[in-house]
């Protein structure tokens, strides 16, 4: 029996604070962990938006409730007070390999044995991480999508290691905060989700780049063909340039081809993507709201 | 001045019948050829049935306004007839290269010097053909989706050698005909469609076929990540396996293992899709309806 209360985020980056606010919002005790005073200062702010947020966008969502989201959550820089009677600890800190290391062995070694650790890296495996946390039976990958209380897959990855009973828990949790878990049977990189985007968007931009079809064109053919609200040119924007770019120059030459024609042509322009008003369409107005 | 009235449709096929039958019930006249009396009266019976269909279907269809599309469709196996006062020629017999290329031939001597030809050929290039027209800048390809009155692009797509003229002509005539013409700048096999599709469902099939998730898990993540109705699964269960699995088997050395776990699977077992009653998922009763 395996018995979720207490969450611990490290990180409370972009989506660190998202999962952390999404998980006090449903009701769980959160413990928000960052480095530094600036970096809780920052945390702060962000759940104070995600609060306003949550009120215009999450149906149900009212002043009362996004407040005792907020109530929910205990900011730290203290890493050993953050995990000592966690339950689960989701990891969210940046994506460098020897950092996530570094913060697993410390882990491993100030939370109670019980704790399940569970890693929101996009570009890591589980695998990468497993021997640096003392516990691989109770370590799995979990993995969130910016927007959480919009775009709310949560995506369950374990190891060969990664206890099933832990697995079926860390399923449980996420449907417990309103995530639609996706359960891969072993481990992929790019999950469920960048396997399918990447090289579909990959065949939208190479479309553009090639000069055979206009972005317009495109998503136009996308949307009567699939049924679909909106094309791969939108969805581009949507995400931002940055990280397909970043995807695509560490792919073969034809992705570095493409990368390049996005530097050249977007990214060395300033246009990123709609919160930046411009990518492959032009947002006069900034609609994100946050 | 480009001037689109008398519209002939080679080939009374699946496709053939329904290009035919989506012009004459936007008010052309138009003339349906296939090569034998047995080819027209199975012709004679598409007819009918999409006349139903359409009544179903169609936002705004009656009987009366299906029956007429009936009424302006003329049905001739002389090859000679049904070109002689064509003003826009669509050819969709079936994919065989020197088959194409010898109606073409034929064609290019019996219709008027005027006629502009256009090909819905899938997997050929109208560089393959345009040699054989007799008028290479009145050539170029309308390419057709499958249920014409539902996924309604028209991907218009010309060689170096097309008159700008003439494919703004067929892009008006697509128009007219309720189609969203799609324009292609210049070839790409597969047009748009193709080129997305066939690497979002290889990147789909891939991750069923490795074990990596189920069909429902990758549908659903498309769904929630996107918005859209129905995920690659599904769409390949609606597209029917037998296209995809050929495009496959014509692909790179993984795409043919994928082809290979479709056949054994899926193909070998009568799965074939929605049209089969089973594919990634089961559908108990037929809902196509046609």
């Amino acid at each position: 029996m395996v018995d979720i209360r207490k969450v611990t985020v490290l990180g409370a980056g972009v989506l660190g604070s998202q999962i952390a606010y999404q998980s006090a919002f449903k009701g769980f005790e959160v413990t928000s962990y960052d480095v530094s005073e600036d970096a809780l200062a920052a945390a702060r702010d962000r759940f104070t938006k995600l609060a306003e947020t949550y009120t215009r966008e999450v149906p149900g969502a009212d002043s009362s409730s996004v407040t005792a989201g907020i109530d929910r959550i205990t900011l730290t820089s203290d890493l050993a007070a953050a995990v000592t009677d966690a339950d689960l600890v989701i990891e969210a800190v940046p994506e460098i390999l020897d950092l996530k290391r570094e913060i697993y062995t410390k882990i491993g070694e100030l939370a109670p044995e019980s704790a399940i650790f569970a890693t929101n890296s996009s570009t890591l495996l589980p695998s990468d991480l497993k021997d640096f946390t003392g516990r691989p039976e109770r370590f799995l990958a979990l993995h969130f999508a910016n927007k959480v209380w919009q775009f709310n897959t949560a995506e369950v990855m374990g190891t060969a290691d990664t206890d099933p009973a832990v697995y079926s828990a860390v399923v449980g949790f996420a449907n417990d905060i309103g995530m639609v878990p996706i359960e891969l049977h072993k481990e992929k990189a790019g999950y469920v989700l960048n396997s399918l985007l990447v090289p579909f968007l990959n065949a939208a931009v190479d479309l553009v780049a090639g000069g055979y079809a206009d972005p317009e064109a495109v998503d136009r053919t996308w949307m009567v063909a699939t049924g679909a609200p909106i094309g791969p040119c939108r969805i581009f924007d949507i995400i931002g340039f940055t990280t397909p770019y970043n995807i695509m120059s560490h792919g073969d030459a034809h992705a570095q081809e493409l990368a390049a024609w996005l530097k050249e042509n977007y990214i060395d322009k300033g246009k990123l993507g709609l919160a930046s008003g411009e990518g492959f369409y032009r947002y006069p107005e900034d609609p994100s709201g946050d």
